[in-house]
């Protein structure tokens, strides 16, 4: 048990961010790490950065997906292309934001992710958006006032502005320590440096 | 012995290539693939997919030197900055084309490289690549001559276009087949493929 914490910097937009979720507990059973999960937004992170999504250069498209379906298919995992994609994330992410440190936090980041790449909905829609997290057992109408209390926007804003302070240019990123590790391809490494 | 081939897009200015080099002999000895080295022009597959070197975005540039410090480590490989970098290594891969096929390939590849990322000398100097070359046991004028030859940069050019053709949008690239993969990180994706 190394006693060690990963942060781990997502975005629901980011598939490769999806398949650092589902592999991140495994990681911190057998390493005897904790979690601390970073919600941040990828877009604030890019505008800072000059970085922009692989996909706008068009060879990377088709790619990307293969890629994506090589590693769900290593992982066991399902991952679902969403036709809705690319979608607005900040409103999602101020959930994030805003269950963030409470029980909710993962419930709510389940069902967020179960929406955007194992059944894909349009979460731009906030309709379905409401749907969605009432099948969680969200309360639609207090998710609106979360997302708007200035307490929570300013988190994520703080949370996106020390990403990128400290190195980050995409998602996932995860630190251990001082270490920066990018992409869910790296998992070997923080894995590594956290035993 | 699986009796396939993997095709090796290299360019001598990128380093990840580099270290996929320095790993491609023992997959596949361990696989009984063969290795078809397809020397192309980086450059050229930059302008035609719109890509660009990571390090355009400026955080992308002190994490990719160390992300790859840790590969190195884990190879085992000596992977030394070059402070000339970025190359023009348009000449350099004509070169590349020239011997493709002949048993001078691989010698004079080693001899590149080793000038590129292991004992790094400034080969935008044609008397400091002649250095190289000729210690190398390369005559420097019938290099110039080779890599004037119109067959040699004709050669050059038809595999940056096919690789271009065929999806690849940087360096490393691999074939399998029709099985695209980009990066030295994919190399054990490469290594599965070839079994």
């Amino acid at each position: 048990m190394s006693g060690k914490t990963v942060e781990f910097f997502f975005d629901f937009g980011s598939p490769t961010a999806y398949l650092a979720y589902t592999q991140l507990p495994a990681i911190a059973a057998r390493t005897g790490a904790t979690i601390r999960y970073r919600p941040f937004l990828l877009g604030g992170v890019f505008k800072a950065t000059g970085n922009a999504a692989p996909w706008v250069v068009p060879a990377k498209g088709p790619y990307g997906l293969r890629d994506m379906e090589r590693f769900a298919a290593r992982y066991g995992v399902e991952l679902v292309r969403n036709p809705a994609f690319p979608i607005n994330t900040l409103l999602l992410m101020r959930g994030a934001a805003g269950y963030e440190g409470s029980d909710r936090f993962i419930p709510y980041v389940d069902a967020v992710y179960d929406g955007m790449w194992r059944h894909p909905r349009n979460l731009d829609d906030l309709g379905e958006l409401a749907d969605v997290l009432t099948m969680a057992g969200f309360d639609p109408t207090e998710f609106r006032s979360l997302i708007e209390d200035p307490a929570v926007k300013e988190r994520l804003k703080a949370t996106t502005d020390e990403a990128v302070a400290r190195g980050a240019f995409g998602a996932p990123t995860f630190f251990v320590g001082d270490e920066m590790f990018f992409g869910q391809d790296r998992l070997d490494f923080v894995e590594e440096a956290l035993t």
